[in-house]
């Protein structure tokens, strides 16, 4: 693995912030699906930088050349192959990165692993610019869900503790959470939505930065699909999302909430609805001993405050071995939160391309 | 997958909690490693049920029975396999599940994946029984992590609200954790876990159950290990975790609280001490990009309440589709999370292991 | 991997020759299968030792006991582990082994890998007994795929230079290798089988042992399985038959005959028949670039001749590093291809099914 | 895998003939290793086509552009990915084929499994011109390995009959082998190699091709290196070299030839040289027990006829099913082999240095 993720479907993710290119390669793609490349286009500005106060000042189109596994627009089955190429860098800002490690980054563990060897401009193959390639696979794998009745959604659930309206895990309104999508700053709840880039403003004010959660819901997954043990869903998403940037924490349905609960308010009553099991409540988040369970799969990922802040921070010269202290330049998203929306949406859009894919087999 | 894990070590479970026995295999362990029995013989009864009053009645010494890859107690390079026998089953509890499902459980989606093939007795593979093997291959591996000088720490970090004390995660001292191992409630302060204990008696005679939260501690693990975006340290750890029945949530280091701070609170300074780079809190949980900082891996997974509970549930009968209520009978922890401790541990060694075996290679 | 095998299907093999017992861990296996117990019985039947003169005498009624899995005889969904119990071992036939290793054998790598830790008795985990667990997983899948109307055949091809009849690989008979199954001696011309056995009898009686191939046709395969470049039909077939002890040679259709003939020769011409198109010869065996074409699957294993001999042969004592001469005591089949019939049938079958069920998904 | 593999370096290969480029990704391959382009170039060179008048006329440099995982030519631990840009398609050759399948090509079975959306220009992905990002994949393996002392080393050995010299496969003499690196046509023997391109010339002259035998000694690797059944080195070595277009057939040591000798005659006698075990011969090529005995490893792969000849040939148009004669425009070679030469040292390469890198751990 490493950067590569899947087994029905392969997702290879190349490329370091700084690169000619960075890149994405999906291996197993059916042929014959026709990618909308102005759907894509509007998936990856979602995640592009530049969009707006809060985020990073760089700017790039992100808009992907497609290389090979596709003719037109449609996929041939041959690996499909993608790249962005980088402009608008620079790459003198990171220079001394390797010598005195930025708190909170992997500058100094990849210092350790690579002995020095890597890529520490613009945060190298660490960089949440990796996102971007992964998105491209994540888009394709929404467009493809979405034909087979699958939608993902994401919003931010909260930021520094303000706190986006709730979604009724059992019953999620899909319209309240698709106009999202369309949303600049993607909140189920717009006023909040202005709390939450007030405290990113007052973050950015003091040179600082915020964290939050991001919540997502996928509906329209039958129920039956995963696999016990290692292999379930949570553990599949589980695997996938902390791949991404900044993610420190997960939980599905009630998650860390049920560590609270009594067994009796925990367990979702079953129910028939139009001729259909269901659950009354979804705490157990559409996942019940690793599969399905019909209901909408529900989860929440830790987003740690971005590390990059603009004030003076405690390091270490790592040539000397003495302490001193460091100071970022460079720019940087005060909260990375809204942009993790779709990156959230993609990985667990190709995790469920994938699990779907793999199918269920009967005989 | 499913129910095999991990690469260089590869763990593969079998069984289920009624079958005539339940095991494992672990293919690539190295040989010529002696497995000290007695130690094997006390982890697992770490695990075992019967031990006090909040854990089910149903008493199996859970000794294994080493079949294959050992030559005396030495490994010999050929997969190790192990079988618990079962017995003091009590299947006919059982026979009603397939029918009307038990809200909480896997009975409804495991019917749906088998098409009602599935071994329902005694919660079939789902079992939580099925830690027992993976304690097995735990075990082994906690010992062979030892001698490398690795170390790995669980406890209970809360149950039903009340929680135990902190572990400072920068400068987790090795023998309050140690001693966790030996007491039969598997807490830092007593006090808490007599506390802990009330709110389980509590929800027994309530005939209900309750959950809570195991924290868990790895030192010793030199800085540098891992690999970037989806087979790190984090996302290894985590596809495992979920493969405990019950987790439903999982953070490292800040994890969640991180969602609530800023950059300035939440990156943690690096400083030297005794002439190695160390951080002077330890927030990112030993880990960054994935990669470990050589910091102590810190995570923490949420449990929920067991959902076998004695009270009254709602449910379905599936063949008729008519709601009914159901009684689940059967012998039922009314709290899973102290059994879960060496669980937690088991998995993170298995991970660990692998993830060290797998070796760094420069040239 | 190592003595684990497939994707969707995973088969893990474990055990010694002289361990407790061997064994084999089936993971997903579809729930609901019955599993034909006298036909699987029949099946080990034909790989089992002291069937006849040429065979070694050592008895085995290799009847495996179902562990987990199963209930009845029908698939629950959850990993299928079976077991053969080890008697009438002679372990001591193999003290010196370790200490002066079997031209041929495995002795002497397995003693550099596992330094010295290996068990050593019966060739271990290097014994062909060890195709014994793969027979019953082979077994299984042999019984699903006929029910998707694929059979497996295999038979001699040729031993010791004497061969078999041919067979037409664009039209292969079915009935005519299907008895093969049936025969004592599996070849589809007895009188050339005779003649095969006459040859082995010399070689016994000379303390020698003599090699052959078998050829496997395998019928049914629906046109457009597998994958291009990496994880085709006969990179699969080649990782896993390469895993039969003796096996050092494999070649599709015509194989390394191809390498003698002209583009003009070995193109097979399309044609119509029966609303279908067909090749009009098979010399590509089936599988053109990677991916089955419809026609019979063809392939042929070659198997050096048991390295196991009564003569006296030259070898090192390992400690002194001195020459010795070594003679091989224990029994032995003078020649092993008969035996290794069944097994290359089992090893196609897991192969086979794993492809099949990792399907086809378009949208 | 499919168009990816490896464990510990993953390489994932991407681009059809005629798509705006094709390239390879390598993951995991060491951070500080400095790529010598001229060497790389060098080893494209040897596969390109268009060198002589026995290869296709279609000119590339076939050079690698380098897009991430280099600083400089030096690999930063970031996945390494590179394109070579295509031009000089004529696309129009090939637009029949999709309605009237080339003997001998996946046209027929690409149309199965892709539904007819598979790009058939130049033979899209099953194009041998997939080999060349292979080979840029491969030049770096060689060059990692040499500095490890593992050298890889193949020849002609055979061409429509006419043979090279023979390989002393116990005592090969590098530098024999090591000048073929060199040659314009790579034989050991410059009159067997005459003789061989006039075969070749004669079939161009017929409008026909021919296939041949391409044999690979691998020096240096150390003994110990494998896992026993189904991860051996002649598993990974087989699943690797069926990846290459026009293979069909694989045999290590003696191959198909120790199927008809004695074991007496194919036992490899140990002998003590310079102080350390040795085998006499080396019918074993290397390894016994899927683990290299520290001989040489040495096989040879079976390429059949360019299944692209100019000669009118019997087909079928799909939609109508009806048969009809087939003459293929497009510039082929008359004989694959000699270009086939480095690309069964590149992959062989991969699959050792991956092997290599997974390591031995002891403790």
């Amino acid at each position: 693995m490493s950067s590569i993720i899947g087994n029905k479907i392969k997702v290879s993710v190349f490329g370091q912030s700084h690169a000619k290119a960075i890149g994405v390669t999906i291996d197993g793609f059916p042929a014959g699906f026709e990618i909308d490349m102005d759907e894509l286009g509007r998936f990856m500005e979602r995640r592009a930088p530049g969009r707006n106060a809060f985020s990073t000042a760089r700017k790039e189109a992100d808009l992907p050349e497609f290389i090979t596994g596709v003719l037109g627009n449609v996929t041939c089955g041959a690996p499909v192959s993608a790249l962005i190429y980088n402009k608008d860098q620079h790459s003198k800002d990171y220079e001394n990165l390797k010598k005195v490690p930025r708190p909170g980054h992997a500058d100094y563990t990849a210092q350790v692993k690579y002995g020095g060897f890597q890529d520490v401009a613009g945060g190298g193959h660490f960089s949440g610019r990796m996102m971007a390639p992964v998105c491209i696979a994540g888009s394709m794998c929404l467009q493809y869900l979405k034909k087979q009745g699958i939608e993902v959604y994401a919003h931010i659930k909260s930021i520094g503790g303000v706190s986006d309206d709730s979604v009724d895990m059992a019953d999620c309104t899909q319209e309240m959470l698709a106009n999202v999508k369309t949303k600049e700053f993607p909140v189920i709840n717009d006023d909040k939505g202005m709390e939450m880039q007030e405290v990113i403003a007052k973050a950015k004010a003091d040179l600082d930065s915020v964290g939050g959660v991001v919540e997502c819901v996928i509906t329209g997954v039958p129920a039956g699909i995963g696999e016990p043990m290692f292999d379930g869903i949570e553990n599949r998403l589980a695997q996938a999302l902390f791949g991404i940037p900044a993610v420190k924490g997960l939980e599905f349905g009630n998650g860390f909430e049920a560590a609270l609960l009594r067994g009796s308010e925990n367990n979702d009553s079953f129910a028939v609805k139009d001729n259909k099991v269901v659950t009354k409540t979804n705490n157990h988040g559409g996942i019940l001993g690793g599969i399905t369970s019909g209901m909408p799969i529900v989860f929440r990922v830790a987003i740690k405050p971005t590390p990059s802040i603009a004030r003076q921070q405690e390091s270490v010269r790592l040539e000397t071995l003495t302490e001193e202290l460091l100071e970022i330049k460079g720019r940087h998203d005060p909260c990375i939160v809204p942009r993790a929306v779709p990156c959230v949406e993609a990985v667990a859009a190709i995790v469920m391309m994938d699990v779907i894919q793999a199918g269920e087999h009967g005989f």
